[in-house]
């Protein structure tokens, strides 16, 4: 692989845009790169469940064709990639589910995949998930595990675990996840790239696989946290068609120095050594940019009060969601999905209403943190990634499923981290609309710190 | 009677507060009139749980001291009135429930309440209401029905009766109500004066005894569509505190002719021929007033399914938010209570995600149809009030749920009708934050067919 080349698919979403604006390279050159590296990779990654290379190809040459005639669009022939949960127009969403396999094709476009196709993006193919979004570590039994690019055989979180490695990986410029718990910041936080879970209704969900309506989001993952700007503005819109849809009012971002929260979670949390380290020198970054830094005293309600809260609420919807295939063959569900499934059935209406209540708690929570801060800073994820096998931590999503009760942005930036070593990513949440502040915090973050994140070594082995 | 004294309490909020501002009444002598007529009305309408004449005439006497001073808030020295299932400090919150009459006084204000407090209103005491918000005609078999001050004996519908009623019968300028399937809606339609819904999470909900927190909101009731700007205003704030607080961005009314929808919902919705008529009429003057109308097919599912949706929603969370008392005697709940409650007991978590599925077409429904018109017109209840032991219609709330499942602004003004007639209401659904559109639409409605609502005729036998 020439230097240039692995510069190439290296590049964040800011400066494909620009080498493509300034015609330095073709949006099919970047998408004959991004179909080869996705190929190459596919033994050990595993990050695309398909690739619909001709369409790509095509739309990359409408892509070129207008930028050459000066009339490009705001993603024009950027290789861009949905997680298999959300509908893209002529491919089966499996939401990496065994029952959804030989579903009928989605008939049309999410409104987020159609807002992207839009704005030119080049939708290269479908990602690969954690079964039915249902947890967050990407050991898919039906399609195979997806794999960390950082290091083969470790988990790349998940449920978007395909949408984190593939864009840590370089094998499209941003993706789509969904975002239940905490399913765009974790894989974000464990491959070292960035998430953003926007405000509970910015983007429509409409033409996903629901997990759990009141919880679910649609994210974009990328490589930069400037590249979410025109992410955000080309995905959020108005939905009157979605139930989840709501008209959010972005504010301007906060300038000036910010009040930091900083929650003390005491050993609640289950947080390791070296992600509280790591995440101890993120915050002297933070300092060192002038904000300020607030104490929080630590929640009113243990995490796996609201950790169970949150699952019920996911699993009673499931039941509706796959009634049909829940009452055909079993096999097709893992072992683990039945048994959770199975645990709700037996939970009543008033079980599921004070489920509810307990999230309304997180919310509270959260709201009365953020009255008191103006973006509140935590791990992302307690935990690194860890290995295919290995026991899954509980307290994984802990963390996150805070923003997704609440329904206030979140987004995951990585944590400087020593060579060779798996990313760690701190997270960033902010009031209801915004999500300016938080991403220009993470902009201003990672130019403190090193723009681009630490590439995979394996990159080399894939890139053509 | 005095034809001047009647003409005080007669007066809208936005007059109350002209005369005040003017100094040609006084807070007390306004208040003093307030406690005298409802005193008087008492027996006949019984729209007061409780009054608290000594605070309500210190409030006066420092509300005039303002005045004279030049100090005077928004609402200085207006007698104002609050549903009893929302917390007044020092005073018991008995939702109309008989398991709550001996209940410890609540120890702070509802932040609404503490908002018309702050703005100088005069809190004069708690009103009548369905039991728990359970039911829409206010017979209540705890605290004793509550009547229509149109015509004794009637339903002055509900849940928040009281507030209809007080209202109506110029026992307070304006009054608080709870609305979670119409219920400020509906008596305002019933007793023939304004109530507004705004938008899902604009008015804390903070310190009420809960029904459905998704479809829970605060509201006001007034005499006058002009009164409600400032109502709006006085009582709309984000409250991190409360869990179904929502920052609302609230848009300047639309200028021009609007798009009016009027739903073709056919022999569906039940509305009553004289319903009709009058709606028809209402229309007529829309028209009249530039606006055009566009006709909408009727909806994708049927009433019946929402309404047992939404019962549902409801009666699983009251399982809750009443568990100690439901676990006592419960021959302190109506027998109609321990039916719905006990119907609910049977149901499973499943069965409960299904009823917020259905929540959630209605919210589309409603959606969509806001796509294609600008505010949305309907008759407000499909029947007018009926007495007080007739068969409770059960599609009284049917038209207007769709705005509590969706979170949509809605508003009732009365339409006209003949001398001696009970009122009927228009109600018009708007966008989500257009709040401000539906208000001056209301207020133009009621500047084209005359401005005050018809005053019952019985008022003379109580007001001083």
């Amino acid at each position: 692989m020439s230097h240039a080349d692995a510069g190439l698919l290296a590049r964040d979403l800011t400066d494909q845009r620009a080498l493509l604006a300034d015609r330095q390279i073709s949006s099919v050159e970047l998408v004959t790169q991004t179909l080869a590296a996705t190929a190459a990779s596919a033994g050990a990654v595993n990050a695309y469940l398909s690739v619909d290379a001709d369409a790509a190809l095509a739309a990359a040459a409408i892509s070129d064709a207008r930028l050459a005639a000066g009339t490009a669009r705001a993603l024009e022939g950027v290789p861009v990639a949905i997680k298999d949960n959300i509908d893209v127009a002529g491919a089966v969403t499996t939401a990496g589910m065994g029952t959804r396999r030989h579903s009928v094709p989605a008939a049309q476009d999410n409104p987020a995949v159609a807002a992207l196709r839009a704005a030119g993006a080049v939708i290269v193919g479908k990602l690969n998930m954690h079964e039915a979004a249902m947890g967050a570590d990407n050991a898919n039994p039906f399609y195979g595990d997806c794999h960390n690019p950082h290091r083969h055989g470790y988990t790349p979180g998940g449920s978007s675990g395909g949408s984190g490695a593939a864009v840590a990986a370089g094998l499209c410029a941003a993706a789509l996840g969904t975002d239940t718990m905490g399913s765009v910041r974790i894989p974000a936080a464990y491959c070292g790239v960035v998430g953003l879970k926007p405000s509970w209704g910015a983007i429509s969900t409409r033409g996903t696989v629901a997990l759990c309506r009141r919880l679910d989001h649609i994210g974009p993952l990328a490589r930069s946290a400037r590249d979410l700007p025109v992410l955000l503005q080309t995905l959020a819109a108005f939905d009157p068609d979605c139930a989840q849809s709501r008209p959010i009012h972005f504010l301007p971002a906060q300038t000036g120095a910010l009040r930091i929260g900083v929650v003390d979670f005491g050993s609640a949390a289950e947080v390791d050594a070296d992600v509280q380290a790591a995440f101890e020198d993120g915050l002297r970054v933070l300092a060192g940019l002038g904000h300020q830094r607030v104490a929080l005293p630590g929640p009113s309600f243990t995490s796996g009060q609201a950790r169970r809260a949150g699952l019920l609420m996911c699993e009673a919807e499931m039941l509706i969601e796959h009634a049909e295939a829940w009452g055909g063959d079993r096999s097709l569900f893992s072992p683990l999905l039945v048994k959770l499934m199975g645990w709700a059935e037996g939970k009543s209406a008033a079980d599921l209403a004070a489920a509810s209540l307990l999230a309304d708690r997180a919310q509270v929570q959260l709201q009365q943190y953020l009255a008191g801060c103006d973006v509140l800073v935590m791990p992302t994820a307690p935990q690194r990634a860890f290995a295919h096998g290995s026991p899954v931590p509980a307290s994984q999503a802990d963390l996150t499923a805070y923003a997704n009760m609440a329904g206030n942005p979140a987004l995951s930036v990585p944590l400087p981290v020593g060579a060779g070593e798996l990313p760690i990513g701190m997270q960033l949440v902010g009031r209801i609309g915004e999500e300016y502040t938080l991403m220009a915090l993470a902009q201003a973050f990672q130019q403190a710190v090193g723009h681009v994140a630490a590439l995979p070594a394996a990159v080399k082995e894939w890139w053509p």
